[in-house]
């Protein structure tokens, strides 16, 4: 690695916080603190809504104060990455490095970081946890006051923690995208987005802990906290609905009712634990009538994997009056929302929401790995392709086909330096 | 009082069903059975929507098969009185007879009932606890599958179990209003649709246990479950938000926000433990902007006691991410409901409802009126009108000025037989 103006400005802050002036590196620690410098390395920057996009050759800055630098070994994509591209997401902004769902090493780590040392295996998470606020000191939330935009989650962490980004291209500065921007070989996170794994995390797979599994079980685990015997509607099966229904299968639910109108996928689902299996376009009636009239009533609880006003309305219905939760935890862009009645609620239906599966995610996901690795959980079923990082664009396209979970890797070559 | 064909009739069958053909029924026992018949007495009929109440003289027929029929002695009205009486409500049927909200002596008893005896002081319920479907068995909930258009409770229970009514004026049948029909001298509900008392029950104030305290008081014990040291905020100072002001002084909440466009109604208020008092005419901004900066990012409990989209609205906004629950109780007619995006609840906002405060009632209401007479409750806030039966329309007109929580009271001379 060469140096750069970067690197001795970056190292000049670092001593004068930590060191006293003039004094001696010693073996032990600078084995441990990071020499950072700016890495030159592959990305796929969005450059405008609604195009593909475009691998670039992007300079990726030195971690600042309390700020990691990782290099991703593997990251999967969502719908979420998809949204901030639509036309109609409010508060998307261009050119951005989206990627929210991956795992890397850790290349080097930025002043005050105590928890994470170059070579760690690591997750990088869009929900924060910065162990401090009053969120985060309470049991009953994964929401972390760092995060401010809360109304627009995907249009917040656009830039770091001081107000700027750490990638350019072109010489132009680059959004960030959920503080996590991991649509790259290299990229930069706060500490407190950031998750440890243990040495031996297989890194292809937890990726998926990034977003769509822990989102799905967790909605089921943490936030409807589905009870054995219970009835169970799940609409929608990509990454989070199957994972929904693994949440389901393990909470001892007794009735597992699926939704897609992909039937391809209801296979997989009910190798994972589905019991029942619909395909709204098969019936000739509206999917929640169906599933009123099959559990006498109406689910014990409802989990909306989709997005949208339409799937909104017919998860609220499936579920029973008394106790019935409905938990929302699909997006869609451009839609105006679910309208609720007064009447629809007062007999005892609830409508919730979840984001990331109620986990706190840096105490969370390190024990979700280790629960993956002692084969607790099956991140494996989720994995339907695998792609080299350049096809950035045929995983997009993929995805909008519907087609299962779609996984996209990159497996990195030294990156050009400066 | 003087036999009918009617009382002729019922006793047939009452016999048939209990004792051998012929037999002479034992002294203790007739003491005990009903000797019952057709009563002529006053009531308020409306005749049609949006017009006044009209005192008339109704037929209430004998109690059938697990019915019982109570001598009214005091009932108060609610908005649900009124919102039948709304051009815009639908399922409404006429001509009916209102009141859900009272207390009253049992006069006699149909076959089977087990539970109740002439002269036991009860409550009427609109909310029935049968005991023995799927909800009442459950804790989750005081649904009870007796309820059969639980999407519009209050066009419910128009007739009893067998479908026709036990009114008659003027030759026609009227029309049974949430299975109480408490404006009435006298009135004929389900045994699964009555809360029994102690034999010192004050009548004239545990009346307001048949909805208003129970409701809003319950909202906050039972389906809220307001924490110790938690802040809330209620919307509408009627009968029910001072009764979930209460719930919350109750439940230990350190904050306690009330929110009415009527001024005066704020002594009460503080009288009973609302820390903070806001009239939304009084500020430039709108309530929910208001709250949030009081409670540095909304309550963790907000209670809707009015109804309508406005207020919903108002409440949902007034609630923190990450675990705030919005209760609604208020239901408007003619209202579109509230519009909510899925991102108002990822962020772990909840929205329910509740229907008498998710008290089971037949179990529940013995209870609160015992807590009522050992002055664990104060009822006695609550009333701040008295009027005669007669005056029905006056109350109505009263409640529509918004003059807090006005209480309608009955106490009928000897009723004409027939």
């Amino acid at each position: 690695m060469v140096s750069t103006c970067s690197f001795t400005f970056f190292h000049d802050i670092f001593l004068s916080v930590f060191l006293p002036p003039f004094c001696s590196l010693p073996l032990a620690l600078s084995s441990f603190l990071p020499l950072s410098q700016i890495i030159k390395c592959k990305a796929a920057i969005a450059w405008e809504a609604n195009k593909p996009l475009s691998i670039e050759e992007v300079e990726v800055a030195p971690p600042k104060d309390h700020e990691v630098r990782i290099q991703i070994i593997a990251t999967a994509l969502c719908h979420s990455d998809a949204h901030i591209l639509h036309p109609q997401f409010e508060g998307g902004v261009f050119p951005v490095i989206l990627g929210h769902e991956a795992a890397g090493i850790v290349e080097s780590i930025g002043p005050g970081v105590t928890n994470f040392k170059p070579g760690d295996k690591v997750i990088p998470l869009y929900a924060p946890q910065c162990g401090k606020c009053k969120f985060c000191l309470s049991p009953r939330t994964n929401f972390c006051g760092k995060l401010k935009h809360f109304k627009n989650p995907m249009g917040d962490q656009k830039l770091m923690e001081d107000g700027t980004s750490r990638f350019t291209c072109k010489g132009k500065p680059i959004y960030h995208f959920m503080g996590t921007s991991t649509f790259s070989q290299y990229t930069v996170v706060s500490d407190v987005n950031l998750a440890k794994l243990e040495d031996d995390a297989n890194l292809e797979r937890v990726c998926l802990l990034g977003c769509a599994f822990s989102t799905g079980y967790g909605a089921v685990i943490n936030n409807a906290k589905v009870t054995p015997g219970s009835t169970c509607a799940i609409f929608g099966l990509g990454g989070v609905g199957l994972s929904a229904v693994m949440g389901c299968k393990a909470s001892g639910a007794s009735q597992i009712i699926v939704v897609d109108i992909n039937s391809e996928k209801f296979t997989k689902a009910k190798a994972l634990g589905a019991t029942d299996c619909l395909n709204p376009k098969d019936l000739d009636k509206p999917i929640q009538e169906v599933i009123v009239e099959m559990t006498n009533g109406g689910v014990d609880f409802a989990f909306e994997c989709v997005g949208g006003a339409k799937i909104m309305r017919a998860a609220l219905d499936s579920v029973t009056v008394g106790w019935g939760v409905c938990t929302i935890i699909g997006v869609n862009v451009g839609d105006n929302g679910l309208n609720v009645s007064a009447m629809e609620l007062l007999m005892g239906r609830t409508l919730t929401g979840t984001s990331f599966g109620g986990w706190k995610g840096v105490t969370s996901v390190p024990k979700l790995a280790a629960d993956y690795k002692n084969k607790k959980l099956d991140l494996d079923a989720l994995v339907t392709h695998t792609l080299p990082f350049d096809k950035v664009n045929e995983a997009f396209d993929l995805m909008y086909q519907g087609k299962r979970f779609k996984m996209l890797q990159t497996k990195p070559s030294n990156p050009t330096l400066d």
